[in-house]
């Protein structure tokens, strides 16, 4: 259980691994997982649990989560709302746990130097969200679910969450049936225009940010994939306010490959932060797996670089324990292994960056565009008259070798 | 081989039973389709076939088709460019040929009364396409495709073309690793501005179209989905200047529920026209099948007729005989059956309508919007601050059955 | 909240349609569903749960089940044993409860003239169990899984259960890495041979049979789809003792069609009875949604019907209503529409049959095999060498339409 | 284009790599291949082909192809009947021109020391095969299929071919509705057990092989999985007279982890030979990529190490370059990158045999059954009786932690 690859002050391409792996622990997974799935019963018994669902139990649990940070040596978290304290009988009761709660969290983390990556509300857990929140059929829940974000942003605030996470589970349909499509996308729409006017009113500077995902557990939700969000952001002016929290088992789910959104988010500059996990490709659900794959974390860690980081976002551990790997040995274990696949991608893809072999090679193939009729495609100055005439000058053109398996092979030497 | 649900001048609310169902023939499938895939040979032989790639062959082969239109009874029809006419050695003896067969067609479609729903321009086919058409890597290539496009164009206008289509089976990548994702959606925004100049310079007046389709031949293609097409056009500002061209093949294809695609570009008001055919849900390809699946065809007719029709779009039969089926007499079969089949679905559609009462259903679903709270979410009035009131005024929320089962059953009803 | 199309008593095709469809309500998900998912907390509370795991509970949970039946007109049940009785701190205790629960059963079987379909072990949702039941890594485990089976086989004597189900939901692995297949899968063989002996031993004379699944909750299961299970039932010499329950929703999880393994299952004469739900074939999991798909249904009927019936199997509503779906009217409403889509199946497929339009197409497809070198191809007495004589003398095949839009077409006019 | 990894001579766990990695080049893909797909032309010219089917065009092919194999080092050949030879009017005149070639190839064979993996026939690309071969509804195909393999299996023996593989394309279904699957299953047993008789009868000594693949081109193939081959084998009595022939791009479309069906085979002592090749797992269809990731590769060698190699079977290059990769660098690279792939996958492989900490893992984990209660249940001498006995004695197991993620991370040490 020790650290072969990940060296957190060692200093590559400019800064310290650590600042390029922005490491975040899960609490969700991590200290509220139970090792339940939909066949099956808890398999997970945690010896800092005393089986309640008091507050002085929540208390414990995150004592212990931050003292498991501080050896991993992990410098942020992230949590829902409902994760950290016990939902109550009224609204009222339940910020009051929470307000509880953070106090708690807030001293832990000066006590121990760990930041809050993100903070985000569970509004898909409870019964009344069955339907939908910002989406639901209902104006009652909508309006519960305004309330909820609202305390949500409150305690972001109070605790410097560096963003603001938005996964909408149940903002989507199960039946198109008995649905109306852009009812829901235009309340969910004005939903997240009164999170933002509430955000600038109170003074919150985190980043707001969508996690996007193709379904489970509704059997379609809005946010399906990174270009989708985009579209529904542009469409209601939304923007300019909000960027993507990329899960790679998410995108995986959309029918894409595991870097696509990441590297898609990137190229519209709308990457704010990634949920560093996997799934297992021949399953079609939501898995959470700690990513052990050192070919895709070093093209995450590439998309990352090239970017320059993703500072205020990083890389969260939205990853289980399978619920057979029951001990608290596994937690670490799980962490650790993660921690080094991330290190030995970052490695590899610094040595791709400083290399700049595989950069010259796109230059090159990408390289009509700097001059002549390519520079007019490109600078949006060309008509199609013109076009026909350059063909006609010109002539038929050749295909040129895509090169596919010599990129896949270049590749293989930086792993 | 005779209808027995379809009938073409049957006033069906409102209108003509042909007017709700503006049916096309494709060209390529119908007409050009030999029965090869990617493990076969061609196993279709059409008597009226010399074998030759001649000028004089697609003229007979054309008027072919469109004695087949006729007996058919079907009023519209669809083609690529490189479908109707060979492609000669260079772009002027293309377009010749081009010319020669479309002053065919123009003939042809007044003598039969036969329209063009949408033409489209085979970018995909040719080996100079493979890495793509307006998202080439390649500036020659650019140029190729735009000086196709123009001529695509004109032939659209000779022949009053109702649509125009665009499908980007090329445009995309088969590998991120010798992709710059930003650099070929920029080209491609470029590409259709020039594409709506021309339209407007030499006025044009048919609809432009862009069909998503999320992969094959492709392993990513940039027009993955409907709402992935609609994200781009508000990117690069073209949504004023495009619909969209939904085949459910595609969409399921993209992950989603076969009439997913049409209800939402429907409910963006982005709904062109649509590609009527099915494929197989166990199947991860485009299998192209005539619809034939009654359920289902009354979901899309439902669609269509909510938003008063398809005109100027249609719907076109882009499906195909499998190669089993080899005979004239299959062709036939295949159009009657699935002609029927969305016969059958208009009229099932139009009960639902007629009746009302999965409306009344629906606008009670959502009838807390209408007033209260509910009108100053669905207003854009309300801000965190009001909905926390309403709930602590009003307490929790409860769940509302979602009713699920009795939709579906509802729905058999009229099926 | 009528039947429009079952009619119990109504003569078709020779036998009372209750006798074609024997219907069976499944007691885990109608009864102790609570609507809880991956994501969401419970959303269902039935009037009649005072909230406890007590033998008390559990008794009036089951008087209401049996009413429930009883006004549907359902004449048969299933249950695991582990959704009827409480399970205490030691199996004796855990039996004796069910002893309790089970005498009740056999008291409310005959006072309301309904049978036990099958029963079945729940040797998957316990946590002892997460590493397998019969093919666990560790003996105590398989030991323990082989009490209580031989515990489930007494009790489905006692209740007269016309058949006796495994479903293996853990027995297969997460991880190839720390998995011994062949170990697994002698164990797994090594106990259903302890299970026929001890079957034999106590006379207990129900039909016993496997439930194939692909994945989920493992992810890979040994009892991956019919054809894997006839394998392993053949390889290891059980297959006198075993049919098969086919459930089309994990049918289509394996990746088929709807209808493929029961027709298989059928054709290899394995067929012991069916799990009638359904899937959406755009989510990678096991919905079990309640049937409502009459071309679906039409399909799974005509495989019954043409094997004369399922009997001693029947149609197991292995369904559950939506969590959003959360009344009583809800649970009647799907077990009604599933129990009218069954019966139009029944009624089409009885159409086709007597029709015989259908098997004559079919037959005349065939007919090659009924003389000459056909016949003696079928039979197994033909060799390469009168092959190759056959084509020296014949020269080459010419290929027959395959007709498959006619077939479709065919049977929609019976839907 | 020179190998980093992969050095034929160099001894590595008892025997030289060359004769672990007995790598083949196909030709059907590599020689035969235009860069053809369903939505597009041919994009590949070889400056060897004259562009005629001539039996001279084909001769001077294989010359080339022997030169490639030579220069690349690798010592193996695989073919369809149909690739090296051009199809006639009548079988004599095929017959023949396979005669001529195979005389060549005999010669080339030695000349440059090569030997003939394996030869299969091809019994899917002929239009008279659409609607199958073996199991065709027609008894004419039928034959001809039968005196095409006759003549197959006679050039296998002249060729001193190790393996003789069949691969059903078309044993399978488009339709369900038009298909008789026992009769078809029955034909295509008796096929086989033909082809049992003359292999015999001349004395040809090679393994036969089956090689699954769930479907494309057909929506359902018989020999759907490794399982699924394992259990119609076993069926109709042929399982002692044929292998399989594995290829992970069939596995993953079938919904299995990318080395499940190779590890599975193994485990049933049914792999005979491996189509080294990869997928892309976001993609639908089977996509013939040279294999390029490390780490399945390890997982593969691992189960060809642990039954001791894989002779008379091996590994081949059921790869093509992709169509935009056009020129012959292109070929030579794309193979020497998977060969240095599976080279790293070899000695990633020999490390954790040698290491053993592995395999230690693994024997602890199953170490229950070495003794007491386990060694009766793993011997087949327990009954549910003394497995009762035992929970009654020694109580509820407890749940030993699957310890996934150490696994994971182990691997990751060795890769």
């Amino acid at each position: 259980m020790v650290f072969k690859h990940y060296n957190p002050d060692e200093l590559v391409h400019g800064k310290r691994m650590e600042d390029w792996l922005r490491f975040s622990v899960c609490y969700w997974h991590t200290f509220r997982g139970v090792g339940a799935d939909p066949f099956g019963q808890p398999t997970i018994n945690r010896s800092w649990e005393d089986g309640t669902n008091s507050v002085e139990n929540a208390k414990q649990r995150l004592r212990i989560a931050f003292r498991f940070m501080n050896l991993l040596g992990i410098k942020f978290w992230t949590f829902h709302d409902r994760d950290i304290a016990p939902e109550g009988a009224t609204l009222e009761e339940t910020n009051r746990n929470l307000d509880e709660l953070t106090d708690l969290a807030l001293n832990l983390q000066k006590e121990y130097g760990i930041k809050l990556l993100w903070a985000t509300c569970n509004l898909f857990s409870a019964a009344k969200f069955a339907n939908g929140a910002a989406s639901n059929p209902d104006a009652h829940v909508v309006a519960y679910a305004g309330a909820q974000v609202k305390k949500g942003l409150e305690i972001a605030k109070k605790l410097g969450a560096e963003n603001f996470v938005f996964w909408g589970g149940r903002e989507g349909y199960h039946s198109i049936l008995n649905t109306q499509i852009s009812t829901e996308l235009r309340n969910m729409a004005n939903f997240f225009k009164m999170v933002v006017a509430y955000k600038e009113k109170i003074g919150f500077t985190g980043q707001l940010l969508i996690e996007p995902k193709p379904k489970e557990p509704s059997k379609h939700q809005y946010d399906y994939d990174a270009m989708t969000v985009i579209g529904f952001l542009k469409t209601y002016e939304l923007d300019k306010h909000f960027k993507l929290n990329i899960e790679p088992n998410h995108t995986t789910l959309a029918g894409h490959g595991y870097e696509h959104d990441v590297v898609l988010a990137s190229e519209f500059d709308m990457l704010g932060s990634i949920d560093a996990n996997t799934g297992s490709p021949d399953l079609g659900w939501d898995t959470d797996q700690f990513p052990m794959d050192v070919k895709s974390c070093t093209l995450i860690m590439l998309a990352v670089i090239k970017k320059g980081g993703l500072n205020p976002g990083g890389l969260n551990f939205d990853a289980k324990v399978r619920r057979e790997s029951t001990t608290v040995r596994d937690m670490f274990i799980a962490h650790i292994g993660a921690m080094d696949t991330m290190a030995r991608g970052l490695k590899g893809a610094i040595k791709i960056i400083q290399d700049g072999y595989f950069e010259d090679c796109l230059k090159k193939r990408y390289s009509s565009f700097s001059s002549g009729i390519g520079a007019k495609i490109s600078g949006g100055t060309a008509s199609l008259e013109e076009l026909e005439d350059y063909i006609k000058k010109n002539g038929e053109p050749t295909l040129q070798t895509g090169q596919q398996e010599h990129y896949e092979s270049m590749l293989n030497a930086y792993i």
